[in-house]
């Protein structure tokens, strides 16, 4: 396989997952290749359907997404996953019942399955996420579905910039739905009660219905979200799910939605990195300062608290574009 | 109450606790009082040891914050609490019984336990979080406890900045050993198996000692982390516990690490900040330049990726300080 930008992302555009994978990791890694090629193949991307889905641990999660991944190849598309969780399965995080399980596809050409880790990645967990994205999304995998453990800022901001979410309870954890009360009921778009053959389903059921319907009095909005029901281990419900899935990005097409979406996701990048670059930008140029580079070796010493060292150093900058 | 900076700054220093949850709110809604109160009380900061508390839900951190309160107080010892997590009992995120158990320091002042939702903060979840450790250092608590679900980068910036990371699992949750490996095992400073008398916890136990033995011969380190027996319910274990942290502050300051660990800490928000207030300054400056202005339409339209765009945007700066 060629080392070059231009090598890389040409296998990524021709479809080669070993191109992916290393693309992916480069840019997990900073290597300046990495921009570049992503700079080829951007122009190819923005076309998959992005599902993340998420829930408390113990909900299934891996088990649906295989579900999902079976289902979707069915109906004759190409599924990227990435697993945001470190006791995955996907990850290699899990017994090896599971990891058995989810070699189901290890096989199958048109599934793409990279795990990230929760940490180490440049410029953190949600632009890797993102960054992985889009290097599937080039290689025109029709649907990517982001799988996440749900907890955190990093997960939320993923979640949050998905085409469609899905929150997945189950029963008898006990407090998942105080946790989806938390934050994440906002941001589902569909929401599935998995393992719907236990104990408590129909209790689960009530609360979730009852949480939707006071979302839709003081947020009413042209989507209703579905509640499907799941037992993902043996499929049942995930045709439900994948046509709801299905009717949820029509409607997203017709609206503007995706569109508005996908402009979302890139200011979102773009604010991060720009947020990077320029923050190490000005701590070089800050450093080769005297007065600056005190105001930095002050801050370390605690003579002064970093809110009013940002502030001051901020506001004795100068900017001129070229 | 006074609503003035300096009549909340003073109420912190007198230890009011709702001069504290005041300053907190402000600071976590961007507030300018929040900023003019921290820098009067920034000076009385650095003298609390800092424990971060982490490991997956279910492993009864909870319960151990709880029991180590308890034992903190025994000593003598002012605590204070910031529970990072949304389904924490102290967040009121759990069933009546653990909400229960909590109030038992709602009544002691020498207790103040806040905690943080996992969305909507200005600058993200560990600033939050680090703004209220350092409120609660100020009001001179001789403890802060951290505690934090453990997944994500958010969380583990913040228990890696703590004096003493206390990494918790327990018996019968299948993959939290493995969840360890993916990130926690290098942050650790002590480890504790809670719940140590269910079944499982011999297994458990082996292999932990296993994993840190096998970091001792990868990075070998002058203190070996300490693997703690606790029934958190009942007590069992938190007096050897809060012995084992008592031994981990005492090589800290010895060492020069307890400096070191604030310094570090320091720098961390400090470089944050910037990030932030200099990436506004320089999207608004953008914005007004017609050039640049056209660049970031163009990243939101897709027509350029994000990377290209910032290094762009950040290449035709030029920074003078004054």
């Amino acid at each position: 396989m060629s080392q070059t930008a231009a090598g890389i992302a040409a296998g990524v555009l021709a479809r080669e997952i070993g191109a992916g994978a290393r693309l992916i990791r480069w840019l997990e890694e900073g290597d300046p290749r990495g921009r570049d090629a992503l700079a080829t193949i951007y122009p190819h991307t923005g076309q998959a359907h992005l599902i993340g889905i998420t829930g408390p641990p113990g909900a299934g999660k891996s088990t649906l997404t295989n579900a999902l991944i079976s289902e979707q190849r069915k109906r004759g598309r190409r599924v990227g996953v990435i697993a945001v969780d470190p006791s995955s399965p996907f990850s290699g995080g899990a017994v090896l019942g599971d990891r058995v399980r989810m070699q189901t596809h290890a096989l199958d050409t048109g599934v793409f399955i990279r795990s990230m880790g929760t940490r180490g990645q440049l410029g953190g967990l949600s632009r890797a996420t993102f960054d992985a994205i889009l290097v599937q999304d080039a290689m025109g995998y029709d649907v990517v579905i982001v799988e996440t453990v749900g907890v955190g800022q990093d997960e939320l901001d993923i979640v949050s910039l998905a085409h469609s979410t899905v929150i997945v309870s189950v029963p008898g954890l006990g407090d998942e739905v105080q946790a989806i009360k938390a934050g994440l009921l906002e941001a589902g778009d569909l929401f599935v009660v998995n393992k719907a053959d236990r104990e408590g389903a129909d209790a689960l059921t009530r609360q979730l219905e009852l949480m939707l319907h006071l979302r839709e009095q003081t947020r009413p909005s042209d989507w209703t979200p579905p509640l499907v029901h799941t037992t993902a281990l043996t499929g049942q419900g995930v045709a439900t799910l994948t046509d709801e899935l299905d009717r949820h990005l029509a409607m997203l097409k017709a609206s503007g939605g995706f569109a508005a979406c996908l402009k979302e996701r890139n200011r979102h990048m773009f604010e991060s990195l720009l947020q990077e670059q320029a923050a190490r930008q000005i701590l070089a140029a800050a450093l080769a300062e005297p007065s600056a580079a005190q105001l930095i070796s002050a801050v370390e010493q605690g003579d002064i608290d970093p809110y009013s060292a940002a502030a001051q150093l901020v506001g004795c900058i100068s900017l001129k574009f070229s």
